[in-house]
């Protein structure tokens, strides 16, 4: 990677993907309001010259590269599965989720909530760039129950509360600072699809 | 209702009341750190010398309440349904979420939600305020699942479920500008119950 150099600071992409990292995770565990480019610069270690040469648009360029990166990373994982019954569709899906809470004890959360809980309902850019990420979950994930037997109209219900579970609980996770709602969520997942 | 006259103004509890209520209006649909006190005396109406005389302890007393009054409104509502089958229990609860987000167009939120996600995962006080927000719906919810003649055990899963599942649902719809998730949710929880 060449780096470029700004204001005498070396600049490389990888200092722009550490920084949609640390936002993403920033965002995810504090909200898109409390995070300032000084705690991403914080947490990424990236030089402060990298942001207007990154993020031109601000604050905003980067809350919504956080969402497609942790985007991204969800279907990136869900992708990842081995073809399975809807049982494991759903298992592997959540494991996701309960990994990144049992390891920050409840206090991270997901970046796309923590954009679109602390945007205005006139922002259509950015809820656009939620609404975008949460269909291609639930898309993604119907799609895989659907490949492994399940209707097409209830795999995209199933899919929906999936989603929408697992949104909820990392709230509830974090507030108890702790696993059991998520825990809870995936077993009641496991009934819905068996039943 | 005696009014008290704090630097020429009048302040009674009524402006308490309203002020916490727009509080949780602002917080559940902009999250906590957008909404400052401004807001709320612009939404509420009360007047400007109100704020420290009813919110000593700032806007931390203030989303303190909403939590709380937010936390009051879901169990009122819950506990007015008439003793029923499972099916309608969770009917019930889900249907009070429906109607906030139908007028809303998506755009309104859960004030519980809005303080979670924007505050660090270290403020104990206010987290501990979602916590029993969440335990107490959970719980009653349960309890009335049991009464309908669900196993506990199950019943305790499926408030769960039904809680986590409502939270989440109306980040959804907030990116979606629109009921459909919340929708999906209430019918799949229809289908867990059922099962």
């Amino acid at each position: 990677m060449t780096p470029v150099i700004v204001n005498g600071e070396s600049v490389t992409s990888d200092s722009r993907n550490k920084m949609v990292q640390s936002a993403a995770a920033l965002i995810g565990s504090q909200g898109m309001n409390a995070t300032s480019f000084s705690d991403v610069l914080a947490d990424s270690g990236a030089p402060r010259g990298s942001i207007y040469f990154h993020f031109p648009g601000g604050k905003r360029e980067l809350a919504k590269d956080a969402i497609r990166w942790t985007s991204d990373q969800v279907m990136a994982h869900v992708r990842a599965s081995s073809p399975g019954s809807a049982s494991e569709v759903l298992q592997h899906f959540v494991a996701l989720f309960q990994h990144v809470v049992e390891a920050s004890d409840g206090a991270a959360g997901c970046a796309v909530a923590g954009v679109t809980i602390d945007i205005p309902a006139s922002d259509d850019e950015l809820l656009a760039e939620a609404r975008a990420a949460f269909h291609a979950w639930s898309a993604l994930l119907a799609e895989q129950l659907t490949v492994a037997g399940v209707a097409s109209e209830r795999a995209a219900g199933i899919a929906t509360i999936a989603v929408a579970s697992v949104e909820g609980a990392l709230i509830l996770c974090r507030a108890e600072g702790g696993t059991a709602p998520l825990d809870a969520v995936a077993i009641q997942l496991q009934v819905l699809v068996a039943s």
